[in-house]
């Protein structure tokens, strides 16, 4: 799900590379019919999926004579989601993603899930649903696929805290007064990682850190004070699980999706990568520093909202603000504070059906929108 | 057994702050008789051995009325190795180590291992006994539990290689020539960890990461070529297990020999161990750098010596040549010279009786004694 994305073109390659380890059940997209019906063909799907339904005719076009069965619109992404796969990949961008990974959390699939707003948005929720039908949640995203590899989750008592890392994005070492006049263009322009323009923006403000933050909450069932984060540039360790005998385990890697993808598809084994294998020496130095607050606020709106069960209110003011901001209608600094008063201006929401979700998510969305306006 | 030396009283620390979670069943010391008493009467032990006969009186009189049992001598420490504990620390320095923690492993304990050289001089062994009376080998040497922690011993096939971290030593900066007239005192000098003379001493020549690395190809099943090295002079990435998929798992933590001993003491649970947390923001830095095989060839012998199974020949030769180098009777360089020379003189030795193991140590010894002389 989310097949033409950063995560999902890194999947299919990965999937390309050792097809006799998987068979494709269903690729989606959201509207990248060329790229999507080429992934179709080569990886030999059943099913391909458009999420915009204008773009259902190129598809079937694009598609025509290959039998692979063609779909469009949000309820055909829930129909992929339904097909009997063991591992449904969760790469799909934004709120839009939480709908089908919960139709196939609800079939006790594996999920490989990137998609950070499912757990943002309706944690309690995607939680209980993966108890309730025996389901498994294996984290994608780079920092939670490296606590996942070194979290006891069978001695959970040992666990004093885990740390997030942070590479502090492209304005790590600006003045608040040139955070100022920042644009999109500077802000696209990630130091470390090839990301979509939504996540490179979210890293750029740290809120991306606080998103994960609230992931990692959902994950490891851990409270906000036990959950850190460390500034460190190389992103070369990507993240760490501090015992309380003073081991502190980390995942380290170079700065490639490809590695928690595979580590996700092979797990509890491992696939082989066809990523450069980490030499530290040539690296030669890792740094490490504190966050600041001051001038990155969103790790501390991210504690509040997740304190108070605001995390909804947090991605969906986040969302609407970023979409400004790469349209030039919101300022760099704008973003949080947009998101600061939203998480302000909202009450409490908690333990929600997936409907009332989508209706605060509806609501915080139209707000954010005036707020700007 | 070996509860004076370093980890030996690193481990009654421990012991000490958690007297509800052991019972100490013997404690063995070489002839500090004065600390050995006393840990036995604080811990409440059952039997203290001292291997040095000369100080059987001594020990003696200073546990009289404590009913404490008293016994001295190269047997005796055997018997205190057959006692029935679940757990036996294995911390005598050298040699001398190996013929007791062969003893508890006959009877199916779990092993706590410092002592390098029981599986460097009887590796095949050790292992052989361990499986036949299914004993369990947990390592304690800081590199070995940091790969411990972070080796799948489920899923080998997904590993690629280890690399054992070395701080690279008091002379990591030295020219070869500034190493010709280096003294005891100065290799006794460790950067980062307090730790024994012997020790230190092979911590400065880098013979210390010759031994471990034959101790992990032991420990771990891997063939000298899955063994890296690196230089890491902060000591607080311990050690690291590198994967087919690109992930590389790692310990870190402050140098304290106390967090593996708790691990070690504790697993597959935790114990809290009084350390400081890791501040990888406050360190800042981790720096990283290959090994220089011209002024430590110490690597490079340890590896011929493991491929041509003469590692005996190679601990031998090394324990002599450090004593005669703490005597200054051999100079620094010298130390790797002699170890050089012994291992291209004596022949392989291969799956080896303890009585063999211990008659070849001796000629290696006689033979490296005439010439130093």
């Amino acid at each position: 799900m989310g097949s033409t994305g950063s995560v999902g073109t890194s999947t299919v390659d990965l999937l390309k590379r050792s097809p006799e380890l998987f068979n494709v059940e269903a690729l989606t997209a959201n509207r990248n019919v060329d790229l999507l019906a080429q992934q179709a063909v080569e990886l030999n799907a059943k099913m391909a999926v458009v999420a915009d339904e204008a773009a259902y005719k190129d598809l079937k076009s694009a598609l025509s004579g290959t039998g692979i069965e063609v779909a469009a619109g949000a309820d055909a992404l829930l129909d992929a989601a339904e097909r009997p796969s063991d591992q449904v990949m969760a790469a799909i961008v934004g709120f839009a993603g939480l709908a089908p990974t919960l139709t196939a959390i609800k079939r006790g699939a594996t999920i490989l899930l990137a998609n950070k707003e499912a757990l943002v948005c309706a944690g309690d929720l995607m939680v209980e649903e993966v108890s309730k039908n025996q389901a498994t949640l294996l984290p994608v995203d780079s920092e939670h696929n490296a606590i996942f590899q070194v979290f006891d989750f069978e001695n959970k008592s040992g666990i004093d805290h885990i740390t997030l890392t942070a590479s502090g994005g492209p304005f790590r070492c600006f003045s608040l007064q040139e955070m100022e006049t920042v644009t999109p263009q500077q802000a696209l322009a990630h130091p470390n990682w090839d990301m979509g323009a939504k996540i490179s923006i979210d890293s750029a403000t740290m809120m991306n850190k606080g998103l994960e933050l609230i992931e990692a909450a959902y994950l490891f069932g851990l409270s906000e004070d036990k959950i850190k984060v460390l500034i460190h540039p190389q992103s070369i360790i990507h993240s760490t699980v501090s015992y309380i005998d003073g081991s502190v385990l980390a995942q380290l890697g170079d700065p490639d999706m490809r590695t928690p993808i595979a580590c996700a598809l092979s797990w509890p084994e491992r696939m082989k990568a066809p990523v450069k294998q980490l030499d530290l020496a040539e690296i030669s130095k890792l740094t490490f520093e504190t966050p600041d607050h001051q001038r990155f606020p969103a790790l501390d709106i991210a504690r509040e909202a997740l304190r108070e069960h605001k995390t909804i209110v947090f991605n969906a003011a986040n969302e609407v603000a970023v979409e400004a901001f790469l349209q030039s209608r919101v300022s760099f600094l704008g973003i949080s504070d947009l998101v600061g008063k939203a998480v302000h201006t909202f009450a409490s929401a908690n333990k929600m059906t997936l409907e009332a979700v989508q209706m605060l998510d509806q609501e915080v969305r139209d707000w954010s929108k005036a707020q700007i306006n």
